[in-house]
């Protein structure tokens, strides 16, 4: 590890997609949570043979029931010792009701096994997979199926669209997004919320940049937001969110043991439900700014170092078709977007320095409403 | 990397078993790939909730026409434009013959590929997976499946049991041991052989000792075998032979590559097939026996340190079973086994230093038969 405070012991259960080939889902999130030192047990809730992005696959979906009996098999082996959990795409309300219960189940087992009472033995950081740029990708039922769950959740990581969905409220400016935020706090208990790769103009916000927004609430339940800007690149990439949530989950954790580590004296950290920082903390110096902006620096490099590879593999792969003499339009077209997909796969295995020791360049700043 | 001589690209198809806990077949192979600079695609033979040495298991198998479909997943996408094959565990003789079916898929499509003849654009690492220690643990018709396919494979890790299956000489010396591995080379026409953890008595092996022995063929089908004698640790492990397979097939291809680029004008040695060394290359300086002395010092670094850790993981486990009150004699010895199971599971993603630049303490010796 990188940081000067090391990472404790982290057991994670994740629970998202497989893909054979590619980086998505499960896929990315397991080795990069591996990569920086924890130990991650993978559910995999489909096993396909690529993102759907590529508009076609083949493969097979776990069952809740299916989903549920794994669960079972960790818990009558003593295998059920989690830290943490990271769930991502689930297919089917039923599948997101089991994940759920098994959250619940987890974290009664966490403060069983801790002898003093320990209310933050378990951290779940929930992405609500539900859609993206006004569309939902999933059946209906799993909006209110992820709205019954939020309340358990520690940190939960929408998208703009799905910060609409669950919070009821109408994201237009950053306005509403804080609203939006104060919601989920206060309505749905939600400890921690980051809303990813939001697109609304401002001031401080030229048009070629993204930004995230952050915030951990008061006692009293009110927001404390902040805001990382940084560029965007001009790509269409798939497991962005995977990955952010995979890194959120260990450069959270990193945060909190290093916050705890400088605050002698202070109740610890990470025994407090949700680690949740005294309301005197500012939200720029929340852990989870901290661990936020490092987790854009890792995904700037590796999306950075994608994007700058994929000229020449379009070379080839047009090079590929000409070949093969695929040349009519619609073929052509068709086999372009699937080679353009693979292309446009996160270079993960190949930048892992990029995960472990990235340049942090990009800060998190304060949002002040009225 | 820490060779002189940097990884080629390698994009690497691994076929096993996935645990969501622990860390055996895919589960360790894949991370042990990526974590080197592969691009590793990963078919799952199965998805169980841990490995079955806990004798307890839930999950589900990937059936033959599962694995095939995944297969033409890929190959309508592109996505089959592979180096490497890895291939584990696979339940059952279907499985196990659509596996070689796409082993040949792919070697076909590697050349298609390239416009120069080019024999060695495809190498596949078959680990037959079927039993250890005199005993089978997959269905008989298993092993007829294996010896179809033998002659399609680049390279075979059978260990020694898995040898004598397959060569139908019982193995009770090095000298019978060197003459599976000729039988094996002449008459299944494997490339090359590593027979995974012998332990037979020989001068220059104490009782406390393994060893792997090592042959690649020569132009007429000798063998041209080495040993590598490496201490023994006293613990018992799974997925050792899974992560040996996943690190040889990165260490063979930078062996190989190093070779090739030290040797200025001669054939290109990765394009040959099965990347075949002249017949002039001693056994000792062969690439099969750089991989294979790399290999083990990674792994006796990994089994180590998770042995060391073993002692105070089963003081922890003793004290949850007596706050548990387990004291009756059958369910303690039943609880212990599964905590020992988890705690003896490898600590590979905690020690990922070990397996990239490993401390190479081990050298292959020259084996010599009348």
């Amino acid at each position: 590890m990188s940081a000067a405070t090391p990472l404790p012991e982290t057991r994670v259960l994740a629970i998202a997609s497989h893909v054979v080939s590619g980086h998505v889902g499960n896929k990315i999130a397991v080795f990069a949570m591996q990569s920086l030192g924890c130990d991650v047990a993978a559910l995999n809730t489909v096993q396909f043979s690529n993102h759907t992005g590529y508009r076609q696959v083949r493969g097979t979906k776990t069952s809740a029931a299916e989903i549920w009996d794994l669960y079972e098999g960790l818990k009558q082996s003593y295998l059920d010792n989690f830290d943490m959990m990271l769930s991502g795409y689930v297919p089917g309300a039923a599948s997101v009701e089991a994940v759920g219960r098994i959250a619940e189940a987890l974290r009664a087992r966490a403060q069983e096994q801790h002898e003093t009472n320990s209310p933050g033995s378990f951290f779940w950081v929930l992405d609500p997979v539900m859609g993206d740029h006004g569309k939902l990708y999933v059946a209906d039922d799993v909006v209110p199926a992820y709205k019954q769950l939020l309340h358990h959740a520690d940190l939960i990581l929408p998208n703009q669209f799905e910060a609409e969905l669950l919070s009821g409220v109408a994201i237009v400016s950053m306005e509403t997004l804080h609203e939006a935020i104060q919601v989920l706090h206060e309505q749905f208990q939600v400890p921690h919320v980051v809303i990813t790769s939001v697109s609304l103009a401002s001031p401080d916000h030229p048009v070629s940049s993204l930004s995230v927004v952050g915030s951990s609430r008061t006692s009293t339940g009110k927001a404390r937001a902040f805001k990382i800007v940084f560029p965007a690149i001009d790509c269409y990439f798939s497991g962005t969110g995977d990955m952010f949530g995979a890194l959120m989950v260990v450069r959270m954790r990193e945060a909190v043991a290093a916050q705890e580590a400088s605050s002698q004296g202070a109740d610890a950290l990470l025994s407090r439900r949700a680690w949740l920082s005294d309301d005197a903390v500012e939200s720029v110096d929340l852990p989870l700014a901290r661990a936020a902006e490092k987790v854009l620096a890792s995904m700037h490099e590796v999306l950075s170092k994608t994007c700058e590879a994929m000229p020449a593999q379009m070379a080839k792969a047009n090079a590929l078709l000409d070949r093969k003499g695929i040349v009519e339009a619609d073929a052509r077209a068709k086999a372009l977007h699937l080679l353009k997909s693979g292309a446009a796969e996160l270079k993960l295995p190949q930048n892992v320095d990029s995960l472990r020791s990235p340049q942090v360049n990009f800060r998190a700043v304060k949002m002040e409403f009225k």
